[in-house]
């Protein structure tokens, strides 16, 4: 059902109208500002707003959406802009609601290793906040996003396959619904049988059902020993080979990221570490020291196995952070593989049993394609991005690197995994949600229809028309 | 909305003749069978459905529901019929769906850590077949309840401290929807962005918006090493104090269970323990050796600082089934504490900060109703059993024990804690689902009835009228 079709005549007019009587100099129709508020990361088009509202409080919100829905104007979240399927856009115009005002931390309760934040809290915020306090939220997206827009689109990164995503960290919600309703989907016990699960049914509903305004969220104790390193293999299937190992044997890793040959000369070239060109495993161990230095023990024998190289561990914090901001800076990396290209970053999960087949045959893709596309990836669950080095001003690549995404999607679905491991539905994934759902997504339009009957909350995104 | 009042005359009577020619043998309308299908557990009224069907596919459930839904006839599934709060119960009579003859394990994949089984497989079944394979299935309610069940009412127990509950362990669902729909809420990644979590919402739904078939489960490895073991304290306020430390300090402890003082003395009574008849903390520890040592280490300096006793871990196999066993029996060793009573279970759970608190009030209550109520708990997660020893053909103790009840059910939220952590809701519960959850009820509503619109899955349980 689309949401012009609904609206009133003059509807738009009459709701901003309102909206800048209320918010005053925090209502913005300034083009600019409109444009940065939706899709600027990829080769999604730029689809802007009518108007932006920089809320400051759960209550404002919930009043904004009184007022659109009133006028069936649609309303858009936007915390920092990172998410890469084009979820900030307004392909039907409306409202951006820029959350990033929202950025206290309201408590921290270190006794129950919990916190609440504000939407607007970026990761990194929360980091520098809890460092004195000996706590750590782990779950590290590629961006500093922030935690409302990270709950929204269910997001992970290099520590989940110790510390879970975005749906096993998620305590609790504050939303607001399609009518203006607060709600809380939880309280803060750390677990409950009491009702339907909103907290799970919001996080990675992208926007779609409902505004996350604040998040409480489990924390983590920082390990009283980290330790980290590299480890280089002869072939990917013998780095995925060596990952599924690992996670068999239970051994409590708290990051294993496949680089591939391409993608450590691009590291090396941006990040100066100097490996050599070959697959790559960068590890890291959470723990006691015994326990760390037992991990790092029991996974260079599996390596040996596999053909890695001596894995060495870097304990000394210097080290550590080099290695880790190396592989958080692959996008940039990538980047200096092909100057002037823009980036297309995707990704997929499989069952970890298919993930060296699901990589190997997607390398074979890419080489068929031509395209220069670096592999990295959270291989420990699965999962894995390709960075696509695409000149989206030639027709001709675009094509090409279209039918590679749906390829990928494709054979990850068909490996019995998922077309978007971490990054979301969006706009730019809902064309394979019929292939990997069936008829479980005519459940998930009854839900959307049910709690935003007017469709007024960021249409256009997750569910395909 | 009441089914009994959508119903078209003689479409129960049609509805039964029906599913009488479809199932033959299967199909039976006698009474005690009728009986031993419904509540049997607890003082909740045995309310049976007016018929019972032995379901052998996902396919005959689906067909069983559509011609439910074309009379709007109710439909109750049914495992194992160990739930505590009336959740088989059939107030508007109906069907029940009896699925304890699916029970295949379909799938066991070692190389994923998972396994897909029917919804009729118990835990004890699954954790048989498991063994020879170095694997187990860790969510472990007190009784042998099928997995369809568990996932149903969001089960955990003794281990979900480290492993988690049926919320974490559960990959994907086969469900049959209201209108015989059958979808699969997921895929087998373990992770995924790609739409709304159907599973978690289902798990816990407790059959209200859909009928659980099969179950993929994620499975852990047999710990190299495992060490258990009790401790001593003064008070339970000790023993609590000692648990939030050891959760607080990040050691990553298996199991952490509470007796007070008067289930000791049951347990002493029923297993031969020989146990002080103090608060004890039972635990376990799983890891490598070396793990499990330093983890037993740590406990014990923990313990000691809050005055608990010499601990002593057990590494030998019967030491610890002979622990654990005394501890799974805690419901019939509370029974020999007033021989002829009934047992009344119920369950709280309170942010762990709160825990010594919400467990002395909940202590000082008891004793000055004067019940017989010993407490047992998943400290770990701020979760505690009381166990009530009711004479229920006594008018005046039914109203003490319910009083009691209700005020338990307060404390918990009223300390940001929930009114179940484990049982579920069922019939017992639902008049606190509104304190607990506020205007998010309504939007739980709003699913209910977009899912179930004539009201036919398991009504009466979960949401208030």
């Amino acid at each position: 059902m689309s949401v012009s079709a609904l609206r009133s005549k003059g509807g738009l007019a009459d709701a901003l109208g309102r909206l800048e009587l209320r918010f005053g100099a925090r209502f913005s129709r300034g083009a600019e500002l409109r444009r940065q508020h939706a899709n600027t990361v990829n080769w999604l088009p730029n689809e802007p707003a009518d108007a932006v509202v920089f809320v400051e409080t759960t209550e404002e919100v919930a009043e904004l959406v009184r007022i659109c829905a009133e006028h069936r104007v649609p309303v858009v979240p936007f915390g920092t802009g990172t998410g890469l399927e084009g979820h900030v856009n307004a392909p039907l115009g409306g409202v951006s609601v820029d959350l990033s005002r929202m950025n206290n931390v309201i408590a921290v309760r270190p006794e129950d290793l919990d916190c609440t934040v504000e939407a607007g809290v970026t990761r990194r915020q929360l980091n520098d906040y809890l460092r004195d306090q000996g706590l750590f939220f782990p779950i590290d997206p590629g961006a500093d996003a922030s935690l409302g827009g990270m709950a929204a689109t269910r997001a992970s990164g290099t520590n989940a396959v110790r510390y879970g995503t975005m749906r096993d960290s998620v305590v609790n919600l504050t939303a607001v619904m399609a009518d203006g309703t607060i709600i809380h989907t939880a309280r803060r016990a750390r677990k409950s049988s009491a009702g339907y699960d909103l907290t799970r049914l919001l996080v990675g509903s992208e926007g779609t059902l409902g505004i996350i305004t604040e998040v409480t969220l489990r924390l983590s104790g920082i390990p009283e020993a980290i330790a980290a390193g590299v480890c280089a293999f002869r072939s990917v299937e013998d780095a995925c080979n060596a990952t599924i190992l690992t996670i068999q044997s239970g051994i409590p890793i708290a990051r294993i990221e496949l680089l591939d040959a391409l993608m450590v000369r691009a590291t090396n070239d941006f990040a100066g570490l100097g490996l050599p060109a070959t697959p790559h495993l960068f590890v890291e161990f959470h723990g006691s020291a015994a326990s760390v230095e037992e991990q790092a023990r029991q996974f260079g024998e599996i390596a040996a196995a596999f053909g890695g190289g001596s894995f060495q561990s870097a304990t000394r914090p210097e080290d550590r952070t080099k290695l880790w901001q190396a592989r958080h800076d692959a996008y940039f990396a990538a980047k200096g593989l092909r100057p002037g290209a823009s980036v297309i970053a995707t990704d997929a999960c499989v069952p970890i049993s298919r993930l060296a087949e699901c990589v190997a045959e997607t390398q074979a893709d890419i080489a068929e394609t031509g395209l220069i596309a670096p592999i990295v990836g959270h291989v420990g669950d699965g999962n894995f991005h390709v960075q696509m080095m695409v000149d989206t001003a030639n027709p001709h690549e675009v094509e090409l690197a279209e039918h590679f995404l749906g390829r990928l999607a494709k054979r990850a679905i068909s490996m019995d995994g998922t077309c978007t491991g971490e990054h979301g539905v969006g706009q730019g994934k809902r064309k394979y949600l019929a292939l990997e759902h069936g008829p479980a997504l005519g459940v998930m339009r009854s839900i959307k229809a049910a709690l935003d009957p007017l469709g007024i909350l960021n249409p256009g995104k997750v569910l395909p028309e």
